[in-house]
This record gives C-alpha cells, structure tokens and sequence, in this order.
C-alpha cells in the first residue's frame, strides 16, 4: 500500500492502533510518520481548491463561508530564518488546502519526544474549499524607527504605503499593522482555525502573533454564481463587487501588472482591512426608512432605491415627488459607487463577526472588511475618504481596527513559496 | 394567496417592490407586514426542530455545529415587565425556529417610522435546525445584596445554587454569572446570532446583554447517530457523553423528576458553562506520548489507552510492563469518567471558541463548556471538584468564565411560554 494511497480516515484507524498499542507499552510512540491525502468529495463545500498557480488562491476563489485571518509580527532579525519558514508554511499550506495535515501526526524523524506536526483538530474532516492567502506589511519593509530590517526597505512597492488617518477613525493599534497576514477560509471553521494555527506553530520563535479575527459569515460574493450575502445590517452587501467573472475588470483594479512597481508583485494585489463594528442596536431602533435611506437600497430585495430588482443599476439621477434624490446624496451606495470614484472599484472579501459583548450591554458585533485591489492609492484610499466625510452610515460604524498589505503573487509549483521573488 | 403560503424568497422579492416604490416616492413604508414561512428543505443541517414539546430543544437534540450563547442581566424591576418579554421572546422563538422572521420587516401597525420586527440578516436563510434554550439564573431569584427580586426567592431550586470555587479558578466576573441566558444552536451562525440579536432587541429596556460567546464547532455529539468531533488539543471529545438514545440514562441523569424540587422545574434540566482558555501553543509543543497520557485516549482512533477502538471500554486495572497504569492516575479520561465519579455522568454539549488574540502572541482559544444535567450538586461539582484538583490536563486549562442556569420545561403550545410555570 503507497503512503499516497492512505485516506485520511483509514490513516485515522492506523494512528489509533499504532498509538494505543505503544501507549499500552509505556514505550515510545513508534514511526507513525504516515502521510495523509484525503478522501476526496464532490462538491464545492467540502472539495478542494488548488494551491499553485499565477496568482494566489482565496482572492478570486468564491467566497467561502468561514474566515480566520492573524496577522503575525516578526520576532527574528534572522532573513533567512524568515525564508526558512516562509518555505515551511508554503509546504504546510499546499498540504492543509489538499486536505491533508500540516505534517506528521505520529514521532518526527523517529523521535518519540518531538511534538506532532499537526495539531489534530482537522483530522476527518474534508478540504471544506480551505485557501490560504500571504500577505506582507510595510513594517516588514522599515520598522516604525526607520529600520530596513531584512535589507527589503528599497523593494517596498510605493503603494504598500501606511494608509492615512480617516475622519472618524478609532483604530487600536494593538489590533491594527501587522508584518505578514495570513488569510484563510474555508467551509468549516474548524479547518480555517487549524490552518492558522498550525502556521503559527510552525512559525513559533520567528512570528508571534499580533492579531486575530474569525468572521462567520461571508459578507460579499466574488462569483456570479454566488447570492449575494446579508451583513449584520440585515442588507445585502456587496452587490456590484468585483467578480472572479469580470476578466476585464479584475485586470484594471486587481492584479498588479507589470510596471506597476517592483517585478516581484506582478500577479499580486494589494489587501486593506478594517474592523468595522457596527452598533447593530442603535440601527435595531431606526425605522425601515431611514435604514433603506442610509443603505440606498431596500432592505428586501436589495434593489437600488426607485428600483425593483438588485442587480438593477442605480439610477443616481432620479428624483422623487418631493423634488429630492431618490437616492439621498449621503447614501452609501451613491459614495461607495465607482460613478462617484471616478471609476474605481474594489473586490470585497469581507465578514460579519461578533466577539461577544462589549461591557456596556452590547454586542461586540460588525464587519471585519476586506479588499483586494491593485492600487490602494487609486481604490481604497479616495472612497474611504470620501465615505469617512459624508457617508450617513457612519453614525451607526466605527473602525477599530485597519491594516494594509502586499499580497504577492501565486507559488507556482513545489519549488515555489510565498513571496520567493521577493527575497531573491 | 393565503399569507402562509408565501415563501421566504416570494415574501423578500414583495418586500423589495414594496420598500423601493414606497422609499421612491419618499412616502410611508406601506403595509408590508407579511408572514413569511419558509420553503422547507429536507436534510437535517438546514431543516427545522419542533419548538414546542415537554422539554425544551436544544438539549438532546443532535448538536448543531454553531453556537451564539448569551447571558443576560435583568434591568426592570417589574415583574409584569418581565413576564411580558418572556412571552415575546416565546412567541420570537416559536417564528425563528421555524425558519420565519422574528416579526415584521415591513411597518409595524402600519406606522412608517416604527423600526423593523426582524433585523433581516437570516432572510433568505433556512432553519437551518435552530434552537432556543431559556435559563434562569439564582440572581434572578435573590440578587447579591440579597433582595427577592420578583417575588421569586422561595421558588429557587436548591439545586440551582451557586458553583463553589475550583482549585485554580481564574473567573472574570464580567463575563460570568447571569440573570437568565438563551442558548441559540444551529448549523448557520448566522442564523445563531440572528436569533440572539432579535431577543436581545426584543428584550431592550427590560433586560441587557451581560456577556455572549461565539462557539464555531461542537465538542460532543448528544446523539448515536453524530461522529464525536474534535476539540482544539485535536482529541475527539465526549465520546462517553449522554445521548439522546440512552432513554434510561437521561431519565437518572438528565431531566429533572417530580419530587427532585419545585414542580415548575419537572422536566427541565441544570446547565453549567464554563469558559475554558486552552494554552494551545503549549500544547503544541509537548509530545504525543505526553498529550495522549493527559488526555488517556489515543489521538487518532480516541480509543482508551491500551484498546483499540474509540468506544472500546477503559480498563483502569490494566498496568504496563513496568507496573504504571496504562491509564495513568491523573489522566483526564479516568478522573472524569462516571467509575470514578459514583456513577455521575453529564450531557455536555460544548463548543470550540477562538475569541482573537491575547496580546502576548498567542490565541484566545479553548473550550467553551456546556453540561445539561439533573442535578448539579451531585453531578457538575463533585466531577469539577476531583478534575480540579488532580487532572493532569489542568497545566493546559483555565477556566475563565462560570455560571448555571435552571432551564425549565418546554413550552407546550401557542399559550404557553418559557417558564410560565416559575411566574404562575
């Protein structure tokens, strides 16, 4: 019987026969370095989205349902400690998204003392869509004191700046920033958690963690064939989104192409993120008018205001009886709209959160936002600021938390790993 | 077309129409106080639990993969006020567990500026096996300086009594204890937290969220027919637990009998949380052999020490070719096992959490314990008592947040409502 051709829940059986019997023994734990590919299943909730290729995986991948997402501060001051792990989870990512574990369960090279190399908590449980997504920050480039710290400082694309300070804005820092990020979702939560768990124990000594965020529910769609999700507003968010069908569109405000910056981001995109929490029980209380007002959509259908169907374009134009805009100047489908920002457009990844209560009676609860994009400068930057001035939604927001990051290019192939070009 | 007869996806579409003509012409939001039933689907992950019944749901029922559990204090100090809101929240629950809405999106008693009955985000969203457990907790009968609040302290079980401190507690007051909780469970978080907010919204004035926890995956089946999932040390979980087939075995151990207490219990049953942090970085790091001489059980099969097969029986009198218990003294299999505990048993019903990080580089994860039982004095203390002190799995744990609650009966029909018999 080829290693390969163990299935997960026969190498499960073999673990469990192996371990009790040396267990039994008081002995050592014996070579059960056994790998593990996974029973493969149909469908695209538990199947298995493809690690290599041109760009990484998890940006235009249909939006799973469930996120984990850490960013992570660089202990060492050692670039090729940092390599050597980046290899490392580049291994353990092309293992974890296959379905299988992030390493050996059983003794390591032999040795009965050595911690297994995966945690345990996935084992039987199918690929769920899992994808991991690397991404580097500019403090990973120069320190806050100016620092180049890996000899990256003249690599730094000019659009991974530090984003501006927004109006309104009441960022944390200690969940703010980050060196690296890494993304990953899944269909099952419990395979996203055991994805970046493993990487931060892969990565113990070299990274630590900054933060963390799991999110529960998808908040946009990034595939046609995908209905488009509510937020904890209880509308339907992310209705024009950038679409993994929008071969056009996705080369215009997605991927970095060449001449954008440094060769080595060429295929990447850049990610914002904002911990948005929304103060759900103040807009509980506002009448279904003045919610569709802010949203500029109606709350059932989705549909723009003076409109009847959701994908019905805006008509920002129109006026009502009264002589006023159907679509309030301060709504936020009106600021948010590419025909306001002069063209530019986002592909949103975001999701709900709640992170239970907030001390004052209140659920801890919002959006943790996410979105990629070529050029933070041209995209995310002008519609936040416009939107941070004069969206009406803000009375019912705040951003705790932000942060900006490289996401470079896909691993093409086992020799591969993330970021390599960067380091060359 | 009779109103029950229209689907949720017919009812969103109407609500679309209605809102964007209304909202276009700048006038009222119109008379769109719609009923929605849902388009039942089979399957057990999206269909719907029976609401009414002699115990509540959510206690045997096969345990649904997600959890928004909340604690509530009670702000009011009339009892009609509370009584009131205990019947809204009946009459949500029976709606939401049905896969409606919590009331009306649309305008309330046709009054435009009234906000909506639902928030909204579970539109579109099947049951999804929903459930809604009520708990009191012992300040709702006499609170801490002592105070018979509702005219209710002679009604207080004595089984509902306060915990007693455990060896290396490290409770936070603050997100421990409670006037009542709701316990929502269902294969859709968003569908969980729905629920949860809806009460919550209902509640306003009357009562205020006290503290709420996020589980993302069960730890135990409570049915024959569940595979036992994985906890975050990557060992199944709960293999001995309570199940719903073990009819005997609930009725000693599970539901509360005539003559056990007051009668307004009869049929309900004791739950104990606990938040347990899980120092999963350290974990991480200790041996195979080590975690599974904690744990007592294999990592892979889950099989006791010195067996095979996850259900194989523990041999406690085995001992090893060096004289050692194969299962070792402080492991945690033995010391919570019903031999070692006068027969007591639990029907857990826990969840996996991951609340972020804690600021020093490592996960906010763990446990977040749940055990339904008949009484807590003889079953959750003496268990916790001995674990407490002697398991082995203590250098890996701590328990961070605590409280019981006595959920009582089920509600039988259209006129009853949670805990009418405690307010009668």
């Amino acid at each position: 019987m080829g290693i390969r051709r163990i299935t997960r829940r026969r190498a499960i059986a073999l673990a469990g026969v192996g371990a009790a019997g040396v267990a039994g023994a008081a002995g050592g734990v014996g070579a059960m370095a056994y790998a593990q590919t996974h029973d493969r299943e149909d469908g695209a909730a538990t199947g298995a989205v493809p690690f290599h290729g041109a760009n990484q995986a998890g940006i235009v991948t249909p939006a799973q349902d469930r996120l984990h997402f850490v960013a992570f501060d660089v202990l060492t001051r050692d670039r090729d400690r940092l390599v050597e792990m980046l290899r490392q989870w580049t291994a353990a990512a092309a293992r974890m998204t296959a379905g299988r574990d992030a390493g050996t369960i059983g003794a390591v090279n032999g040795i009965p003392e050595a911690p297994p190399d995966d945690t345990g908590e996935a084992l039987g449980l199918p690929p769920s869509g899992l994808t991991i997504t690397v991404g580097f920050g500019p403090t990973l480039f120069r320190d806050a004191s100016g620092r180049d710290r890996f000899g990256l400082a003249a690599r730094r694309p000019a659009a991974l700046a530090e984003l501006p300070r927004f109006a309104g804005d009441a960022l944390r820092p200690e969940i703010s920033g980050g060196d690296l990020c890494v993304q990953a979702c899944a269909n099952d939560p419990q395979v996203a958690v055991h994805a970046i768990r493993n990487l931060a124990r892969i990565g113990m000594g070299v990274v630590s963690v900054r933060w963390s965020q799991l999110g529960f529910g998808r908040t946009s769609s990034t595939s046609r064939d995908q209905a488009t999700p509510r937020n904890l507003f209880g509308f339907k968010d992310g209705t024009a989104n950038l679409k993994a069908e929008d071969t056009d569109l996705l080369r215009d405000h997605l991927w970095v192409l060449p001449g954008d910056g440094p060769d080595w981001m060429t295929g990447g995109s850049y990610l914002v993120t904002r911990k948005i929490r929304m103060t759900v029980e103040t807009w509980d209380r506002s009448s279904l008018a003045e919610q569709e007002a802010v949203v500029g959509r109606t709350k059932g259908a989705g549909a723009p205001l003076g409109r009847t169907a959701e994908f019905d374009e805006p008509d920002f134009a129109a006026t009502g009886d009264d002589g006023q805009p159907v679509i309030p100047v301060d709504s936020h489908v009106r600021l948010a709209h590419p025909d306001t920002n002069g063209g530019a457009r986002l592909l949103r990844r975001g999701y709900n959160f709640v992170d239970g209560s907030d001390g004052l009676g209140r659920l801890d609860a919002g959006l943790f936002f996410m979105a990629y994009q070529r050029d933070p400068r041209r995209q995310f930057v002008p519609i936040q600021t416009r939107l941070s001035r004069n969206d009406a939604m803000n009375e019912y927001l705040r951003h705790v938390s932000s942060a900006i990051f490289a996401c470079p290019p896909g691993v093409r192939d086992a020799a591969d790993f993330f970021g390599a070009a960067l380091f060359r």
